[in-house]
Order: structure tokens, then sequence, then C-alpha cells
């Protein structure tokens, strides 16, 4: 298989239509003078779900002939991905199993749920998760949808940039979080495909700085287990999305926690709109990198609004911890 | 002087309209299941300043006429009055004045001076308010610009009511959070004049129920200092809001305390909008008075988003303190 097309974008755009919304794109001016940049936000926290997730995961479950749906699918994920599948698997009329780490937070537990998935706990390891997922996959014959390393996946994530390309005209660049790569990869196909002079970045923190490390090093460096408060961003890239973004990626910008943080805070107090802390990554590079952007109209990705409300970044001991520690 | 009519109402959202944002009408699948009905928020936490509050001043700085504006404007407050009025003069390039208590929070403070006001400190009483404001307007001759109790005021908020039955039909009821009553006293002559089949309703804390208990007894009767977590309404009805509200208003609905913070988490978390407690009010009655308004299509005046975000409701004490003592 090759990486998806814009035809195929286009194709899974139609496809998901009917399930998940067209997002607006905000704008602001106290952040446009911040930045020295006209900033157009793509707002993916409106999106159903709660995140750009819900784009590839159902355009995943939606690509399947009816013999495979009907098994079901699974993945492993405690995040947005595993409520991404289990609302696709739903709205299919079909089940999902979701591999989950028995000490996932219960708010993340209950978003899965709440969704009507089935729940499959392991131990929270690595080895633990595959082996579990395995077991499922064989025991039920679901179809593993990979929260990233898939091209159905890929592209349905690509659709936030066609998209926003649709909505505002003259952009000089976009910037996407990464983490494994799968809306970054997506963004970068879509905006290359219609637009070549478009510059696209990948954000990440410093802390989860894979992307930026396998760039340089001309192939995939893992990074273990990265403490960054951006927990949507603390996987690695795939073998798929890795190619993609190396082609098509001008660079990957790294950013620091309290570049994130306060990003967030900026958003949360001027947009009065409520972004989780990967969705503050891409405004963190732009004013963390402000030669690159100044004068830019810039398209940013805000991925999702999926927030503990009673453990924000900057009520807790933690946020002391990094401002005492940059 | 008489209540703004209609035709005024329309002429305040000309004037205001290069100065304010025509804010969007959303909506929310979960919510509506929740209260049985189907709701459309009003979007005023994304206004200008953060509140409807920029349409009344906005509407009453641009109705002076020169002579009088070129004295500046002036007022007693430290909400989102202060920084919209501050936000007015500095559209129309006159001073503001803003006679404010030496212990009203920093955030606050530095929201009307980063708007370019003039700050005039007092002693945290109502007397030392009205006794310094008296002596800034007799020095400088600045108009005296009221919160609420001024029909240019009235007839610029009632603009968010007008644009409300412009964006959707069919609307069964409104409701609006009550304070001083220039919110409801403008949305309840807009609704009224244009379809007086629309049901219009206040909502207010029962910790601040001096709308309820006016309407009763058939005059004003205020409450003082009420603690509610709803500080935006606090206030009293004034003079010129109450024979209004009297006249056009279906009832008064009155919410627990607990009941405002677990509307204003639903919105964050379903809607992923930021909005201030006493935005979460009409949310909170439309909940707390199911029978009223199930089967219904009503729309709800989210009246702003100015929250503090290092004192969030559900993350202190008082939380507690008020889950136990219902």
């Amino acid at each position: 298989m090759n990486p998806p097309t814009i035809s195929q974008v286009r194709e899974a755009a139609e496809r998901i239509a009917p399930l998940v919304h067209l997002t607006p794109v905000l704008t602001n001016k106290t952040i446009n003078r911040l930045s020295g940049a006209v900033l157009f936000f793509k707002a993916e926290n409106f999106q159903k779900v709660g995140a750009f997730k819900a784009r590839g995961a159902v355009n995943a479950v939606f690509s399947l002939d009816d013999l495979d749906a009907k098994q079901g699918v699974a993945t492993h994920s405690s995040g947005n991905h595993a409520a991404a599948l289990a609302y696709a698997a739903g709205c299919r009329g079909v089940k999902a199993y979701v591999v989950m780490p028995e000490n996932a937070p219960p708010v993340k537990k209950s978003a899965v749920a709440d969704y009507g998935a089935e729940i499959i706990y392991c131990k929270p390891t690595q080895e633990a998760r595959e082996e579990t997922l395995a077991r499922v996959v064989k025991e039920t014959g679901a179809v593993f949808i990979h929260p990233y390393n898939d091209y159905r996946v890929i592209g349905g994530q690509a659709t936030a940039a066609l998209e926003l390309l649709q909505q505002v005209s003259g952009l000089d660049a976009v910037v996407a979080p990464v983490g494994g790569g799968g809306l970054l990869s997506g963004t970068a196909l879509a905006v290359k495909a219609l637009n070549p002079g478009i510059k696209v970045f990948g954000a990440e923190p410093e802390m989860a700085d894979d992307a930026s490390r396998s760039l340089q090093a001309g192939q995939i460096i893992p990074v273990k287990n990265p403490a960054t408060i951006a927990d949507g961003l603390r996987t690695s890239l795939g073998e798929l999305t890795f190619p993609i973004i190396q082609k098509h990626v001008t660079g990957i910008l790294t950013v620091s926690e309290e570049a994130i943080i306060s990003s967030m805070r900026l958003v949360w107090e001027r947009m009065k709109i409520i972004i989780e802390p990967s969705a503050a990554v891409p405004l963190a590079a732009v004013i963390s990198y402000k030669d690159i952007f100044v004068g830019s109209k810039t398209g940013l990705i805000l991925s999702g609004g999926n927030v503990d409300l009673d453990s924000l970044p900057w009520s807790n001991a933690d946020t002391h911890k990094l401002s005492n520690n940059p």
C-alpha cells in the first residue's frame, strides 16, 4: 500500500462527513499581536470525542468491508484514539475492544466505556498491552486499528488540513503537533498536494523529541516514556508516518514544558476555549520560534480538548517544579 | 425617557456592529439529552472583553454627542462592565475613569488597566464607591455610565437576543441570567417585540434571589453582598430594569450553588468552552426546572467567560463546603 493520495483524502472527507464536525477556524487579535503573525486555529477540540482522532478512526472503521467490520475492531490506547475508535465502531454498529492498562485514570476509562467499547485491562507495560491485544484479536477476529501507523487513519487525520485550506486561503505555513505522527503526516500529505508552497512544521515537546531526533538521524529514534505534560505526544513515530514526514515536513520545532503550559493558558484566557496540553504545542512553537513565523499567515491545528479539570497544569505542584527548573 | 423600542435596539445593533463580535450560537447533543430540550447557547463568552457587557458599554459611549464624549466616561465596577467601558472609551478615543475598591483582585485591575482606563481606588464600601465616583465626575466632567440602570446600556445588551432570534428560528423560550437586570430587561424587550409568543425567563442564584423576591413583592427588594459564586449576579435590580422585567418576564428561576458549579463544569467538559459561573446560571435553571423546558427549543445566553483560572470552583475548599451543605 502507498500513502493516501489527495483523492483518497477527499474520499475520506466524504466518508466521514456525516459522523464528524466541520470544525470552525478561530482567530484572536491578542495572540496575533503577541506572535507577530496572523494565526488561524483549526478547532479540533470541538470535534466529536473532543479530538481530531475521530477523523482517522471513523475513516478506518468505515473503510472496512462488511465481513471484516462485523468482527469488530480493536486497539490498545488509553487516550483519544480509544474513545474515537469506540465512537466509530458504535456508529457502524460493531464492537470495539480497547486494551487499556489497569492503572489508566478513571476519567479515561469512563470516556471509552461511555462510547460503548469493551475494555480489556492489562498490566501497565508495553509488552502486556501488545500481548493482550494479540490475544483479543485472535479470540474475537476483531480488526486491529493502530492509533497512527495505518494509512486509513492517516488519510482520515489529513481531512483536518484539507478543511483548513478550504476555510482559509493564502496560508504560508501550517503547524501540527507530532506524537506518533498520524496527524502530522496526514497534514503534510494534504497541504503539499494542495499547495506545495505552504510550509508544514511539526511541533513537539523537548521532553518527547523523538521526531526531531529521528529526522536528524534519518531513522526512527524512539523516546521511552517521556514525562511531558502533553500526554497525547508521548508516543514515537511509526514506520508509516516517518517517511511521509521525512519527505514533506520542513522542520520539527521542539518546545519546553513551560512554553506548552503558558500557551495553553493563553488560549484558555484569551480565546475562552478549552484545549488539552498537546493542542497547545503548535502555538508554543510559533511563539518560541518567532523569527520563523513573524509576518506570516499560519494555520495551527488545535488537536483536542480533553483535559482533566481536576488537575490543571497551572494548579498543581508540578507546575511550580517546572518553573523552578526550566 | 422610555425603555428602548425595537427600532432603537436595531439602531444599537448597527451602531455597535463594527466594534463587537457577532457571536456564534452553539449546540451540544449530550446536554440536549441531559436536559430533554433542544438548547441554543448564545456564546457571549466569545464577545469582546469576554462578556456581553461590551454591547451595552459600546452603545452607551457611542450614543454620546461629541461634546459629552470628549469629557470621558466614568463608572464604578470591578467586573466586566468596567473592562467593557474601558474598551468602548478606547474605541472612541476618550478617557475612561473606573472607580474600583482597593482590594479588587489583581486580575480585574489589570484587565481594566490593559484597556487603557484610569483606575481610581477607593475603600471597599458602597458609600466610598459612590462618593469617589461623584468626586471623579465632578472633577473631570466625565459622563457616568451605570452598569445596568441606563437605557443606552439596556438597549445595547438587547442586541444579543436580537441576534439570537436572527440566528435561530422557532424558539419557545429564552433564558438570561439576572443580576442588575440589564441583560434580562434588554433580552425581554427584544424578544417580546419580535415574537410575543416566546417566553423569557431570568435565572439567578438562590443566594442572590433579589429578582425573584422583588417580582413577588412588586417592588425592588435588594440583596446585600450575597456570597454566590456567580460574581456577575451579586448586584440587585435597578429602577429602570425592574419595571421592564415585571412587564415582560414570565418568571425568575433560582438555582443552587451546586447546580451552577456543575452546569459550568458540564459546559467546560462537553462544549470545550470557558464560561464564567454567572454564565452557567441559565443552564442550571434549565436542568433544575426540567418540567418547564422539557421538549422545548430554548435559547440560553452564555453571558461571559472571564474566570480566574487559578481559582476554579471545583478545585478549592469552598466546593467541598458547598457540597456538604446543600
